[in-house]
């Protein structure tokens, strides 16, 4: 029931016409990376399998939507006796991806594969967006470990919950978020609030009281007076009272407000005369990638950076623009294209019924291009294969020495789950090693350079002779 | 279970010296309104105390906690006996807030009150964001009706969710989250996407069944094509063949794309002179408040608008940055104020258990000024009362035939619940009334008037008091 009205009213339209059955095809894409990036990390998918799996209608939604006086009972009774049977094709969770080319394909009988619209798009868009942002940051950390400490900051429940496992999948190395933490087995971390500091009778007295309870997690936020002058001596103090005559070692102090360059570095300074060069530095205090990224320029002394508002909801790009548009229909029997006008060519999708394939350079193993095909053409790429910009089509380039991967994976065939999910540790690595194969000049924050997503030759001249056709039909513009 | 760790690192380090049932009083309160605007709009209580009143541990929890190796027996066991016992008090959802004041005060066992930061704060974060975003909206919008369409951009499930109730409290007028207006009683709204008209054989095919299926809501989306040439002749069309006959009007037709000022008077025009003068014509495409103020400079001619990704994330600015601090804790039976050092003064927090008053001028009714006090003063306003600005404090007001309002009711009392909630229609009408009291320099977008937020002469001094005491303690920075 988390759907747009419209869905519903347009699934009841289907039904009446005896269209129910006709088979679509729908892809997502996204048109622009977030942050001007050079690519997105995709995500969503197991929960979108799992919504689907358990997609059905109770007596109290189906009561809701009778009350309303729009529905035919035929519709609600198949409403009630709901069972999906589309199929579905999506890259796997952790992959990087680009604009324009279709990341979940969905075929099958148009009441259903429009009625999941909106459920898809949020589920994919949110934790893609989240993913994107992790990587970020992460890339911008240099392999130090990132933090996620967002929930409070979240954008509901679920904001925090599905975006600390999408900040996980982007690179992030553990969660503040306990529920997160438990359900998908993310590694958990935190320290102390300011308030258990001014619940002590001194901020000494308050580290000693969490070391002697955390001999083995001892970390120590040490900004609530005077990081320099209070908070690291006597941190000091307490490791030296408290954990070395049990033989164990601190972890780490915390750094959350202030100076963070200056302060790591005279922090650092004072550990490390102490005999506590073993003994991390986290930074927190509203970090995102180009802050992480003008501390590491600084020589900051930081070693972890952990990482709220600004992760957890994307906050410099908060929205995750996929959109999902039919471009095959049945027509007496067979599936026929469809495109959507627009007045700026870069927004027409793709028609068809499509697959995506990603080269790989043989003797680099980097990424080079992705090619969108129809989906019965066959590419060859033994000998090599010639691809060309679908907007400057005079812009060729001739690979060689490629292999070619298929991009979309079976996930549901006729409605029932056919594929494995990795768990959240094969996603991760996955999404690590996937980002590693791009080249660095895609993956910079500044100008990257723009991917290659070309068109196979016979998907570009069908959309351009359906374009042509659709113009000469609607010539006259505003 | 959605909290952060250290949370529950706290909370079990408090049981285990003996300070779980030690009072303290925590307050939530933020700092910077959203989008630079002039006061927000508190939402979310109805969630918070939903949470509250349900709040327990599961086996399961426990087991995971257990699995930590962190925590002790005793914990777990008070956890697992939790009940909940402390004070708290909050303004009314739907009230427009203002910097540094307290919107909600939590006093109780340090234990508790401290546990429920992170749930408490993700609650009113994201609420309280989504109505300031969806008033301001509104208020640009002049009295006509804003649907809210963001589902599918939403940042998770819940973003949807909640976001589409708290949009209502803003001021919407409607949803298309299907889910939020069953379980909150919100009109919902929706048409049809372009994917309907482009499964017909034409726009016209496309437009007569929806027609015929709904006739007493028939909303035609005419951008699929082209709205002059196509869309609205076709609109006209089958209003007058499907409409008319049966006696029936139809409701509005929707662009979504292309130059909305330009199409929409159009469109108008071609709707009046076939006698459509009462059909609405709906605007949606990445509207704000921005583009709605400037489509109605230009005179659109738009009567409803529909707003998606920007107000469902509060796109422009999508964290409320409330906070949750230690204002007193107990000592030897008795409360002591407590303050948190920061190096920018606007930045440290108001000490102490406090109260909220607002100032109504009984002249015009209007909103004049907020005044915080310590808990037990008594304010006198029957012959005037001097308020002060609490940085600039020689900048005084004298204010006379004044109104004082208590703003923070009493929700819990010893843990239970003592508050009853209004309707989400009665909190609706007082937002949208408690609105109109605010003077129009307020609302104003650009460089909006600030507020009154003022001190009592008590508080400022026991502020000022401990700052001097904590900056002789403290004295060196950086």
């Amino acid at each position: 029931m988390l759907t747009d009205f419209y869905e519903i009213t347009m699934a009841n339209g289907y039904l009446a016409y005896g269209y129910e059955d006709k088979v679509a095809v729908f892809d997502m894409f996204f048109r622009k990376i977030p942050d001007n990036g050079g690519f997105a990390i995709f995500a969503g998918l197991e929960q979108l399998i799992h919504f689907l799996t358990n997609l059905k209608f109770s007596e109290e939604d189906l009561a809701y939507l009778r009350g309303l006086g729009l529905f035919s009972e035929e519709f609600l009774t198949y409403l009630k006796n709901f069972a999906f049977s589309c199929d579905i094709w999506s890259v796997p969770e952790g992959t990087p991806v680009f604009p324009n080319e279709p990341v979940v394909i969905v075929k099958g009988p148009i009441i259903q594969a429009q009625f999941i619209e909106t459920m898809l798009l949020t589920t994919v868009n949110h934790q893609s967006l989240v993913a994107t942002k992790a990587n970020r940051i992460v890339r911008a950390a240099q392999g130090m470990e990132v933090m996620e400490f967002g929930a409070r900051r979240a954008q509901g429940y679920d904001g925090a919950i599905y975006g600390s496992r999408a900040a996980y999948i982007g690179g992030c190395s553990s969660t503040s978020c306990v529920i997160s933490a438990h359900e998908y087995g993310i590694p958990v971390t935190g320290t102390m609030a300011h308030s258990w500091i001014q619940a002590f009778d001194s901020e000494y007295d308050a580290f000693k009281k969490y070391a002697e309870l955390y001999p083995n997690n001892c970390i120590l936020l040490v900004d609530t007076y005077n990081v320099v002058k209070s908070g690291v001596p006597n941190a000091i103090r307490v490791f030296n009272e408290v954990l070395l005559p049990q033989g164990k070692r601190p972890i780490a102090i915390r750094i959350d407000s202030g100076d963070i360059a200056y302060l790591s570095k005279k922090a650092r300074r004072q550990l490390d005369e102490a005999g506590f060069t073993d003994v991390k530095i986290i930074a927190s205090n509203s970090l995102d990638e180009y802050i992480i990224r003008d501390l590491l320029v600084q020589n900051a002394a930081v070693d972890i950076f952990a990482v709220g508002e600004n992760l957890i909801t994307s906050k410099s790009n908060p929205v995750f623009g996929g959109v999902y548009k039919l471009c095959a229909i049945e027509q007496d029997g067979e599936l026929v294209p469809r495109i959507k006008l627009s007045e700026t060519i870069e927004k027409v999708n793709l028609p068809h019924f499509k697959r995506l394939c990603r080269f790989f350079s043989k003797d680099t193993g980097r990424n080079v291009a992705d090619l969108v095909t129809l989906r019965d053409e066959t590419i060859h790429v033994e000998h090599g294969i010639t691809i060309f910009d679908p907007v400057a089509s005079w812009k060729k380039k001739f690979l060689t020495n490629v292999e070619m991967k298929e991009m979309l994976q079976p996930i549901f065939k006729e409605g029932k789950l056919v594929y494995n999910m990795p768990s959240i540790d094969e996603i991760r690595s996955y999404c690590l090693e996937q980002v590693g194969l791009l080249w660095d000049e895609v993956k910079r924050f500044e100008y990257p350079h723009k991917y290659y997503v070309d068109l196979s030759f016979k998907l570009w001249d069908l959309k351009n002779a359906m374009l042509a056709e659709m113009g000469a039909q609607s010539e006259e513009g505003q």
